[in-house]
């Protein structure tokens, strides 16, 4: 049997899960809730509404982890197996509590709805489990103990388990068990890709102590690296890894665009916020994603007056006011079209900064001289105008994406000037 | 031991995935294959990059899954464990692959990039191994054989192991072990939500024969609905299946929009295409998002021209010639200004249709009148022009996917006239 003391286990119940209709984000957020809290989580595991494998995985589960979470199947439901499958697991019965019924109560009381049978029998629990209060659903938690284990059952539904699983759960176990000392630091990285990064950290990695240890998380465009480092005084593992963190962003300092998960539009609307800048785009290759990027971000408009998604040569030269002759003489996809398209959104949308993206995504459109994944970026700002030349891939979506990031890479080299 | 004939597990591995810096969509995507490949996912579990975890969970799996998928842990660094720990779990050594090593030589050769050792070490497989191509990127996929399970150990990088898995993985399965004669057939469906297209189908639902399957497939404003028949008669049973989507498809006539996972995006581009039709966007809360939609498909620019993305006022009166007047009377979210807006589109892109959009995505910017989720959508066309109000929900980015939906299926209805 593995050491299992401080591990902990989810098991995600629900066909839903297994056929693609639902996709497990309780096991990221409560893994997230988890790992900020000290405690390891081993392993999630995801079955259907089946009672012989929920059997089987609690107890494969108390072999591996001295916390155990479960989620689903307590609906009122036919399909919800939870609850009989955990009388018959314990072999014992469903008991009234009184407890859990004044809370279905209360809760259609406000909801200004009377309880029905159906949700009556929710008050029905395991004789050997501790109810744990639902303010936001019909179905109370269970707390169960067995083999050294805690066993807790908790709604899927998110917005009943988050609550839950915060304010009651996490609280309990950390009272009454304390926790381990685990903590992470995320470098985000744009403009070079994992064995690259990999190379230029080979005498970096060698050096780093047994207790810590570093990811490579890969993204279209991106490369997290996630550094982590265990340690039973808490401080000091912190102190240890903010270091190492340190020494490593040093190391790739030329494509360290941020820290801890903010992604690029992030950080350069940020830049802009704090400086008071505002940003145009003129978007051609690009089609409106680098737009879409920034405009998703709640707030945008403080710095975003627009993009003019140009794609048709006509719509450069109407809305953009690039001369004709340039298009012709140096072709739609050149340094000078480019320009032309930054200083005319520049002008046009009366911002600080503005992009001008120019570029064949693919996967028509390539010539010898410039192929597929050739792409222009030009910066145009108050003081400092540059333009770039890139050459990405041969898949349209990625050279899409690969543009914006460039582009918000271009931006944030030029603000930090 | 439990039956593991046809049975799938799929064993999702990397630290990122338990401390919730990842989502498993991996698992959800090939669970939804599965099930349409008729093979039947029972479990999913994730481990971190422990090649002690991953060794106990790949003898559980094999007791319980004739099919079992690896994804994660195969890139070129140290923090990738799965092929060391296959190699130790099958007591085989690393050997080199000639045919996966032209692969990464031909990949970076298209890249113009020359291969580093750390990237020819990725040429080296387990000796028991069958090497699966992967188009995408640097390290090819594994099939192996053991205790009458079939293993796969692909990327976890979506964009990779997706292809890899439904081009090379299922085909090769199904081609050996055959498994069920199971046909799908996919309506795609957008402007109503899960429960009230169950409450519209429930009469049709319950005529359905014992071996024909209905699943509801919601993502945000697109709920599929996937009809699913196993029989040993092929012919008959594809008859059946299509006679029933098509009576399916008639009680939703007002929805339907599609088949078979053609996105709306998709249907409008083809349709356009077919009439020799141009389109221009004037985007105001969608902010560049439908544009990227339509330029996300490769050959867009036969149709689309561009994309005025008016995010603030000014953009919309110098940019579409929207009368100032208009948008301090009625406000710049309003039928006005909506209509206003696609006009301009329309004249200054030279466009057959346009499509002027304006809303409050959220989360601010709401008033008791025009709350959160208002949006205005316009289309101004050769003959037909209209304007509709919606109200969605609070969620800045479900608001910005359900406008450029509506505003999709406003034009295809169009287009059908």
């Amino acid at each position: 049997m593995l050491q299992k003391e401080g591990l902990a286990e989810i098991i995600s119940i629900g066909d839903e899960l297994l056929i693609g209709q639902v996709v497990n984000s309780n096991a990221a957020w409560m893994g997230e809730q988890l790992f900020s809290s000290g405690i390891a989580l081993r392993r999630v595991v995801t079955i259907g509404d089946s009672e012989a494998d929920l059997h089987a995985a609690i107890d494969d589960a108390c072999n591996n982890a001295q916390f155990i979470f479960l989620t689903g199947g307590l609906g009122p439901t036919s399909d919800d197996i939870t609850k009989p499958a955990l009388c018959n697991y314990f072999g014992v019965p469903l008991v009234w509590n009184q407890e859990a019924y004044q809370q279905v109560e209360a809760l259609f009381a406000r909801r200004g709805m009377t309880v029905t049978d159906r949700n009556r029998q929710q008050a029905m629990l395991p004789a050997n489990c501790i109810a744990i209060p639902n303010p936001n659903g019909t179905a109370p938690g269970m707390w169960f103990e067995h083999k050294g284990s805690v066993i807790v059952s908790m709604p899927g539904v998110p917005f009943e388990m988050k609550p839950m699983f915060a304010d009651e759960v996490i609280p309990h176990i950390k009272a009454r068990f304390g926790g381990n000392n685990y903590f992470f630091r995320t470098v985000m990285t744009t403009g070079a890709g994992e064995s690259a990064i990999a190379e230029r950290l080979k005498k970096f990695e060698s050096t780093l102590p047994e207790n810590c240890r570093l990811a490579y998380l890969p993204q279209p465009g991106i490369v997290r690296l996630r550094l982590g480092i265990s340690g039973t005084d808490g401080p000091q593992a912190l102190q240890a890894l903010n270091s190492k963190v340190v020494e490593m962003a040093d190391l790739l300092s030329d494509i360290v665009y941020g820290y801890d998960n903010e992604m690029p539009e992030e950080t350069v609307f940020r830049m802009l916020k704090e400086r008071r800048f505002t940003l145009g785009l003129a978007e051609s290759c690009t089609g409106g994603y680098l737009a879409h990027l920034i405009t998703s971000l709640a707030g945008s408009s403080a710095v975003f007056k627009g993009s003019i998604v140009a794609y048709a040569n006509e719509a450069k030269t109407v809305l953009l006011g690039v001369d004709e002759a340039l298009i012709n003489t140096f072709g739609a996809v050149s340094a000078e079209v480019a320009t032309a398209m930054a200083q005319g959104a520049r002008s046009s949308l009366q911002t600080d900064y503005a992009i001008g993206i120019t570029g064949i995504a693919g996967p028509d459109g390539g010539t010898a001289e410039k192929p597929v994944g050739t792409v222009w970026i030009a910066l145009a700002g108050p003081e400092h105008s540059e333009v770039q030349h890139f050459l990405f891939g041969d898949k349209r979506d990625r050279n899409i994406r690969r543009s914006a990031l460039a582009a918000l890479n271009m931006l944030r080299k030029a603000l930090l000037k």
